[in-house]
């Protein structure tokens, strides 16, 4: 096994058995003085983000992807003020999920515990670095990040100020390291890092995350992928259903949660979408319908590849059903689990598409956009699961938590 | 991809839209219904099974093994009972885990929903069939089995039975399917299934577990492996000491929750071990100690893959310790995560290594062998979880269970 790795595994699974037994209060002073740290030491994280700058823009890096990698005074106050309000919200570690009482006298509690070691996965941008520290953190797990190659420089330097400030604070430093290297190789072997690693969270791209599924044997939560429909029902409210779906579709183009798809129910396309198609385009977003949609407006023919994708652009396809069991039967083939939408005043149909519509978040008359860990009030969040097994849809501080039985007897035997 | 499995998949797919439907009530029915079909058509099962033994003694199969494989009317019968205890389990589909209004009026509903569809590989005991047909159809689940070739005969008659119950009964019998191929390529697709598989659990032995870990693209519930202790504080009762040890050690020395290693406080050894031994040793049970613990009784002595070793055997290893801080961190070292207990008197130390000790179960004066499903009163079992992520410990209905959010607004969109 590689060295550096075994030896940042060897560490992060010491670590773990101070950070399990930190109070409430110990965690939330380290997160505090972290956030300051970071405030106070930004210059020098500045200036090693500026070497990052500098590199991208001299290999031709895109101004987007520029302007994600970029820190600023007040990216950096964001970070900080960021785990000021993980410190403010509720220790998970230590609840009791449940107890109870066998026949034989054994007592049983089910209590909840850190998961022990996390490992991120992530891509460009470096405030992911503070943000996912202050989350596994406050959970009382260790975590070993791997970032984006392109950051590398960023996201030592926000480590290493992290690292002294929980020195200061009494704690390991080790609660996060960061793997100092960008090959390729490296992190296929990090996937591999079963025996130290409890729980690997990728953040990023559908690339990203499907070469994690592919290769790692360290339990993964698969997040973020989002071809998120919304249909409207016979009987929407319009005055309801354009709003929603401007909103889903043009406030952030290129997030997960955004609408890429609408089915609209042949009954109502007349009279939806002509005012729909002209605030769509006020919004510059591209239609791409099927054949009964363009008897009604004037757009792109749709394929079956377009109902299958994830545009993250001003693009959105449009698909005419005859019934609230075709539109659930529609997305069940090609959504992705994320984020899924009903606008109707049928109350019969509001129900059957939320139970019939196999996803982690299902709406009626209201935005997709809201799969989220703010908007869900958990107060922060690590990402969104598109995945059944532990977590689904946004995942807070719980998520990043397991349980053990506490079993206590006095002299009990199996029979 | 391979036809046989994307067929299956396809169909167990669409089965899981029906299972997740159905009411308990109409479970229950058709769990009865599959119980009595077994019992009545069990001189067809058991012709394919006298098939199966038939080849595995040309074959050469060990007798342990054969017995394994072997089903008689009382076996088919217990299969039959088991599908009716489960009967009788809550349903756990449909609860309200959780329910919360958002300050803009978005009601949200975390509700208990199927896994969807399960994957299960698993090795002799044809009774596996039924036992996992049964606990992943109550929670709602479409279920794929792969059994050990040598059974197959008898897998296939088992599944026969029940899917022809089930389509008696009004429902699809795709919610059971057997892979009718024993082939190793076509287990790796299977494990590669993921656009219809929502979860996979290997059940058997550690190298049919560590293949799955190694090979799967679907979620993975890792299960079984226990190299379980038991700790002997300075202040145990002897008195309740011994029957735990020889209980945890004896009573069925091949499966998970045995104990494999005694670890033992310096200042009892002289008053624990003399006894011991002799207990250990009318039960044939052969000790590997450390030298402390030579100086006190005669064993071979003990190696540190000893302490690594999950025997599954007439075997015990025995070191002796300091403190309860060296014995949880040699547990923590060696451990596999599954179940660890303490002898002791002393509520400190009983807390520190509940607190402390890394595993799915940690008991307080009480044998390891408890971790079990019926033992915790889940009513069944799938397996014991070692991993972290999603279920620990004993596995029943409701670590075969996702959640889903449904969320209720009235025209809300993001600002």
């Amino acid at each position: 096994m590689n060295e550096l790795l075994s030896g940042l595994g060897k560490a992060a699974a010491l670590a773990k058995y101070e950070l399990q037994k930190l109070t409430a209060d110990e965690k939330n002073r380290a997160l505090q003085a972290a956030a300051e740290a970071l405030v106070r030491e930004k210059s020098l994280i500045l200036d090693e983000n500026a070497r990052d700058v500098a590199e991208g823009e001299a290999k031709g890096m895109s101004v987007g992807l520029l302007d994600r990698l970029r820190l600023t005074e007040e990216r950096i106050e964001g970070m900080a003020e960021g785990l000021k309000q993980v410190a403010e919200l509720c220790d998970p570690v230590g609840e009791v999920l449940e107890r109870f009482e066998r026949p034989n006298g054994l007592c049983i509690e089910k209590r909840r515990v850190p998961m022990g070691v996390i490992g991120i996965i992530y891509e460009s941008r470096p405030n992911v670095t503070a943000d996912a520290f202050g989350l596994c953190f406050k959970s009382g797990n260790a975590v070993i990040l791997k970032g984006g190659s392109d950051a590398l420089r960023s996201n030592i330097a926000i480590t290493d100020v992290i690292r002294c400030s929980l020195k200061e604070s009494g704690i390991t430093g080790d609660a996060i390291q960061i793997i100092p290297a960008t090959d390729r190789a490296v992190t296929l072997e990090f996937m591999r890092l079963k025996e130290y690693v409890d729980l690997l969270i990728p953040r990023g791209g559908a690339g990203l995350i499907r070469s994690v599924v592919e290769n790692s044997t360290i339990p993964v939560i698969e997040t973020g992928t989002g071809n998120c429909h919304i249909y409207v029902d016979e009987s929407a409210s319009l005055a309801m259903a354009i709003p929603i779906i401007i909103n889903a579709k043009t406030q952030r183009v290129g997030v997960c949660n955004a609408c890429e798809s609408l089915l609209v129910h042949e009954k109502i396309r007349e009279r939806l979408l002509p005012e729909l198609a002209k605030s769509l385009k006020e919004h510059c977003v591209e239609i791409r319908g099927d054949e009964r949609v363009r008897q009604v407006i004037d757009c792109i023919p749709a394929t079956e590849e377009d109902y299958a994708t994830e545009y993250l652009d001003y693009i959105i396809a449009m698909k005419t059903v005859s019934s609230a069991d075709e539109a659930i039967a529609h997305i069940n083939r090609y959504g992705t689990r994320h984020s899924e939408a009903i606008i109707t005043e049928n109350k019969e149909n509001a129900e059957k598409f939320l139970n019939e519509v196999d996803a982690a978040c299902v709406y009626v008359n209201a935005s997709t956009r809201f799969t989220d860990g703010f908007e869900f009030g958990f107060g922060a969040e690590i990402g969104i699961s598109t995945q059944k097994l532990h977590a689904r849809g946004p995942m807070g501080l719980k998520e990043l938590t397991s349980y053990k039985y506490l079993v206590r007897g006095n002299g009990q035997f199996r029979e």
